[in-house]
């Protein structure tokens, strides 16, 4: 049986050395990108326009959408959402098209755009997802958002998490290398995620932002069975 | 005392993204450049000339150079040496100038050219490099040669043992994320090593090239106290 490869790009920046036609690619923001996105599909939103720059998210402002705009951390100004999940949890959403800018997440759903399938990734879905990518005998990239193109904790720690879980499945799985590195680093964290995530910038970034409940949901599991995907510019529900 | 950063850049296509003023850049290239480069300095050659294309190494070699040039593990023909660190354990390189360009740590030098002040790094300088860095109260960037921009298990170990040793100085070196997950994950292989490394695709792709000894080599510690520096485009052994 040939291998699956499994790989995690840990920057959109790298992504063009990862690159491979048959994989799927995992987008992962999660403070807090993705883990909105999901928690958006949770709460009955019916589609999401990712788009990475603030002038095309007031253009779709204009036009009358539900707009969530996140820069450095804050809600941009002058749009309904930020990318707190908390506030995605609203009957407001049910049945709408909401238009999201993060500062990283949408960069890499950007990046990956051309591939053969993009997918949402955070821990708040991560066993349907891992669920999902094993019934699709494929390779898969696991695409870290970072922070600016720089490494991201969070975002490894969850990569590793997936990687870790498909390695453990009895399909051939071979680990790349830096999905090796973040396997491991997730098995060293993982009796408690906090003790890396304690150090991280990112975390003490929204830290000091006064994001704690926002953090702790993020790194909760399993919220939702939902599976996002990039369909055409649109993200989608799976089977929806 | 204000924090002294110490970051750790995985691919040399993520350098502008961690590039700051007034860092040290490190160059790492553990599997081989970088360990070739400070076991010539250790056998008395005189300078060193990183070039990133074979081109360019072709035109000294034309014009009399000695030139180690190598591509995807292997010597590249019609030169003196590849980047096998044996290969400069010679009498030969003594007092000369040898111009060298590799897959990768040439490209990383390259990258960093323009930092205030780029050094060579390898296991077998490890401990005179660390008391160096110490001695400079400046902010470190560790930049991994990594593998066609890809991530790098060897280069990342290295570049986290490096981190380790800072942190636990008494100066007040404060580690970006990257630097946090390459200390972990230097900590938990440490005992060990070989077993992060076993997996590794370029252990693997040297493996099977028979550079078995030069793995082992490549990983043993402070074989020599020369730290190799660029000054202007030539390599030279600090304070010659």
């Amino acid at each position: 049986m040939s291998k699956l490869l499994v790989e995690v790009c840990l920057s959109p920046n790298l992504y063009l050395s990862y690159e491979r036609e048959n994989a799927i690619v995992v987008v992962i923001d999660i403070f807090r990108a993705t883990s909105a996105i999901c928690t958006a599909f949770q709460f009955g939103v019916h589609k999401m326009i990712p788009v990475a720059g603030l002038d095309k998210a007031r253009e779709y402002k204009e036009k009358g959408f539900l707009v969530g705009a996140e820069r450095d951390g804050v809600p941009a100004e002058g749009f309904d959402f930020g990318n707190s999940p908390f506030s995605y949890m609203t009957d407001k959403i049910k049945g709408q098209t909401i238009v999201i800018s993060t500062t990283n997440g949408t960069q890499a759903i950007e990046a990956a755009r051309k591939a053969k399938q993009v997918v949402i990734g955070s821990f708040l879905n991560i066993t349907a997802l891992c669920n999902w990518l094993k019934q699709q005998n494929s390779e898969v990239i696991l695409l870290c958002s970072g922070w600016k193109n720089r490494f991201s904790m969070e975002d490894t720690l969850f990569a590793g998490a997936v990687a870790d879980r498909l390695s453990a499945s009895s399909l051939p799985y071979l680990l790349g290398d830096a999905a090796l590195a973040a396997k491991y680093m997730f098995l060293s964290a993982q009796k408690n995620p906090y003790r890396l995530l304690h150090e991280s910038s990112h975390k003490k970034r929204l830290h000091a932002l006064g994001l704690k409940e926002d953090i702790k949901y993020c790194l909760s599991v399993d919220q939702t069975d939902i599976i996002p995907m990039l369909h055409g510019d649109v993200l989608v529900a799976m089977n929806s």
